[in-house]
């Protein structure tokens, strides 16, 4: 036995007792006399002591070469510590060590095993092992674990039934590229990587299972941004007999569960935006509405007047930024060069200041008097001390710019609160979306979400106009799930199918087995997924999902700490049927 | 609103309650007159009825026309059922129906929807989505769903984390073939699907987790046997500062949880028996202790007779087949023919019959006098009324010979009872196996796996003899999990893959990440996989896994339902950098 106790364990009242703990050479300081030395393990940390007085010399030897990061056994005694630390929860006593045993010895830690680390990120990842030594890592890991293990008891609880769907499937040419793999006893053929368990999860609901729940990987070859992996992790839901709002009831329920078990938050009813509200509100399908500073839209009193740059704009729209009148003509600027950087890409700002004698001064007082500045602040809703900045252009762009603008601006105001939770239902979503580039519609959520009741003839005249049955949980300015009411009868999901620009042919290759199923009964049926990874980061406070990752690879999708993909030695080539076939060689 | 009530759930107290229900049309009975018509879902059947006195007419006839699996949404009234039927949960009622919704129609299925259906194994995979509306399928799915809860908070509550490891990790020329992913990011490069997460789990520890479970898929390309499938699903384990008894321990707490919780069966104390012990008595390590027939090694008594065959064996071994005196000498015959199918592959049988009057009559009774025969009876166990069968040749050969006779016996004895539970710990397996066909050794459980303290000096002289400090679970004759404690330092890892054949250059490649971290203070671990596929089916009194598993893949890997694996498109392939070579156009 390794150990009698954990290192987060003894308090006063063991004083006295024989102990025995194994763990990790935290640090030790070495009087000469007196050495101490802090043992460290999953739950906690507690302080060896050995002396002169009370311990063998070899002992003392022994104890004065425990380098940091050791593994060692300690047999000895509880005693009473002369100088308690309140701060930690071992810091009424420490261990009279009466024998030693060096379990594993250490190198150097290429950076130390604290709270706040000296080692960059590409260090800790290559060394991902000793990363998760650090308190904050394994407390992030194991909070990931308790917001599972209560996602999935309350979904349990509910009646769903946790399925494992299969990873080896077959690729579907929608969405994201598909990750695939190569088939050895079925030559030259490949499965490929789910991207999600979607048509799995409609066929258990054909299957009459009724409620299903998986928390599951899922894979998509794109190319890589900040904070996307290629494997991520899916709550992934579904239900047979269910409207829109048996589902947004069920899921608002078990979000509102994790705030409650997880974070110690009671929300109510989470509020409910219509996609076009939010678009219009906060230029943004997934707005942050832990604060204000909604859109107003000026083309009614800003265009018709001289300014030629909002007369010939599609949209002219501002927010008011609380006490913005207190930043400098310099600061200003700044924000100015801040909206025109390629990342936000504005052609420039207007704005306003409200001043405290309720008069204004704008940077376009040449075109507008006090009367239209007037205006301006009873759209935007702006006060006294306020800054109104406006953007304008194509609604599209500047929606997205001044969205931009307003998360940076209130992080910069400390509006975003890690502490505060904000979640909101974004509903009635468009069906299809525009590609700019290609000029050709895809499906905004999948090509299995269905439209609005009577909708459906509009995708021959007005496709752009359609609704779709489908729904995004929004927390804190991210989405955290969505879903969707899917189609489930063959004869719409070969319009939407054709809408999408399949050929029958096509349609019936890629999801034959689906519109199958259709014809033998298929119930009504819709569900929802969770970004696992996003929702666990979310509910620590925190906006990086790699903190949340106990194996994250970085943006080339490699993992640094196993080096991984290599390449293939021949023979597995061969087994495959494969031969490489690379650029440089061509 | 879908259903006020599912079809499990209403009683004679819901008698005069108006409400709305959903499902399937089961079957209906058609007498003119009058209607019936079985409603199924999830939860179980309501009967529906509809009669010329109380129903329109457009009604009766629109009942008349709901075919088998229409799904549809009826509205009505609770009524007292004229003929109860006792072995429905919702017997006593029906509902007099007042509103009928179509809410899809089906096709006639290609096999019935029914506990006992007329469906084959091959359309079953097909339609595998009709299949699951079966009472037996979904059971099994969501006995599975149970199984996997219950051991989550089992571990849970015992202060595992579940951690997810990931996917996409790296090729490792061991055990099984690795499933490849091609990399489109990183050319030329391939990732690979974990045969198991063994080293990340073992990272894990080093990184101080501590206690680590995980319900996880892995992959392995083997040459399909039937009931292996190329993704299965392993209950993930491990633990630091462990010994083998604490693994023990814990894992027989987990074990005997699950089947009191879920079976509702006690188990005591977990026999254990060493591998040596197994192979000798059952000439097995996974042996079913469920019945006796235990192996009596005859040599000292059957040996140095005129008996060539024997006296040429290196093993003479037999078992006592209670009540087998009863078999004709036709039967027995039979039975001679059995083992010797090449499946099995015995050379002959001796037998000898043990009579009521205490004699025997053996087919070799021209070598073996009465005294000889006593001995044999006493070395087998065997009694009055028994048939002793008895084999020789090679020991490892003729111990799976009897073996797999014994379990043929015990089958058609019926003494393999599904409902009885006979749990069983076999430890100290040999760290290394002699592979026949190349000579070289490879390592029985896995290169990570520690010998026997004191005995890595043997790995030099006498290879075979090292054992490991490697345990199997085994239950009712099937292995359901098994794991060892692991090498934790450097310098016996380097021995034990110089051992197995590898390089240091190999070894750097393949397992240096894994070196490396044993540098940084590694504690002792060690931890378990159960197989949940297995697990559950024999929970479930089943021994099939295929029945446990949502969407299983043929023996030749293929999903059939939604045709898996495909050929990719040339585009897919260009962009991994791959070609086909396949061996037809060599």
């Amino acid at each position: 036995m390794y150990r009698t106790h954990t290192n987060g364990e003894l308090r006063a009242s063991h004083i006295g007792q024989e102990v025995t703990l194994s763990g990790w050479i935290q640090k030790s300081r070495d009087k000469g006399f007196i050495i101490w030395a802090d043992l460290r393990d999953r739950y906690g940390i507690t302080q060896l002591v050995f002396d002169e007085e009370r311990t063998p010399k070899k002992m003392m030897e022994q104890a004065a070469h425990l380098g940091r990061e050791f593994v060692v056994q300690v047999k000895g005694k509880v005693i009473e510590r002369e100088s308690k630390n309140s701060n930690m929860a071992t810091g009424d006593i420490e261990i009279l060590v009466s024998e030693v045993i060096i379990l594993n010895k250490s190198l150097t830690p290429p950076f130390t095993i604290e709270d706040e680390t000296d080692g960059g990120e590409d260090l800790r990842m290559k060394y991902r092992y000793l990363d998760i030594r650090r308190n904050p890592v394994r407390e992030n890991l194991i909070f990931r674990h308790k917001v599972s293990m209560a996602v999935r008891n309350y979904l349990s609880a509910e009646g769903f039934v946790d399925v494992e769907t299969p990873y080896l499937i077959k690729s579907t040419p929608e969405g994201a590229r598909d990750f695939v793999v190569p088939s050895r006893m079925n030559e030259g053929q490949f499965y490929a990587l789910p991207q999600s368990p979607q048509t799995f999860k409609q066929l258990l609901m054909v299957g009459g299972l009724d409620k299903y729940f998986q928390i599951v990987k899922c894979f998509r070859d794109e190319d890589l941004r900040a904070d996307r992996q290629p494997e991520f992790t899916q709550i992934d839901c579904e239900m047979a007999f269910i409207e829109q709002e048996d589902i947004l009831n069920m899921f608002e329920g078990l979000t509102r569960h994790l705030l409650k078990e997880i974070n110690g938050v009671e929300i109510g009813d989470f509020p409910r935006m219509q996609y076009d509200d939010a678009m219009a509100k906060y230029g943004n399908d997934k707005p942050d509405i832990r604060f204000g500073m909604e859109f107003g839209e000026l083309n009614a009193v800003a265009q018709h007047k001289d300014f030629g740059v909002f007369n010939n704009a599609e949209l002219v729209v501002g927010i008011a930024v609380p006490g913005g009148n207190s930043y400098t003509r310099k600061e200003i600027d700044k924000l100015i060069d801040w909206v025109k950087r390629p990342q936000v890409g504005a052609l420039g700002m207007v704005y306003s200041r409200c001043n405290d004698d309720g008069s204004f001064k704008s940077s376009v007082d040449k075109f507008y008097d006090q009367d239209d500045l007037a205006k301006w602040a009873e759209v935007t809703g702006a006060k006294t001390g306020d800054l109104i900045c406006i953007l304008s252009g194509d609604t599209n762009k500047v929606r997205a710019q001044l969205s931009a603008l307003r998360m940076e601006l209130a992080e910069r105001l400390g509006l975003r609160n890690p502490k505060e939770f904000a979640p909101l239902w974004v509903i009635d979503f468009p069906l299809l979306e525009l590609d700019e580039e290609t000029g050709h519609y895809h499906a905004m959520h999948h090509p299995f979400t269905s439209p609005k009741p009577g909708q459906i003839e509009l995708l021959d005249t007005n496709p752009g106009d359609v609704k779709a049955n489908a729904y995004d949980l929004v927390l804190n300015g991210n989405e955290i799930g969505g879903g969707s009411i899917r189609i489930h009868d063959k004869a719409t999901q070969a319009i939407m199918l054709k809408h999408l620009g399949f050929s029958d042919e096509e349609a019936r290759a890629q999801f034959g087995f689906l519109m199958d199923a259709f014809e033998y009964g298929a119930p009504p049926h819709g569900g929802l997924a969770f970004g696992l990874d996003r929702l666990v980061s979310i509910l620590g406070g925190q906006e990086t999902i790699r903190d949340f990752i106990a194996f994250p690879k970085n943006n080339r999708g490699r993992d640094v700490m196993i080096d991984a993909p290599a390449p293939l030695d021949q023979e597995q080539l061969n087994e495959l049927n494969l031969q490489l076939n690379l650029k440089k060689n061509d």
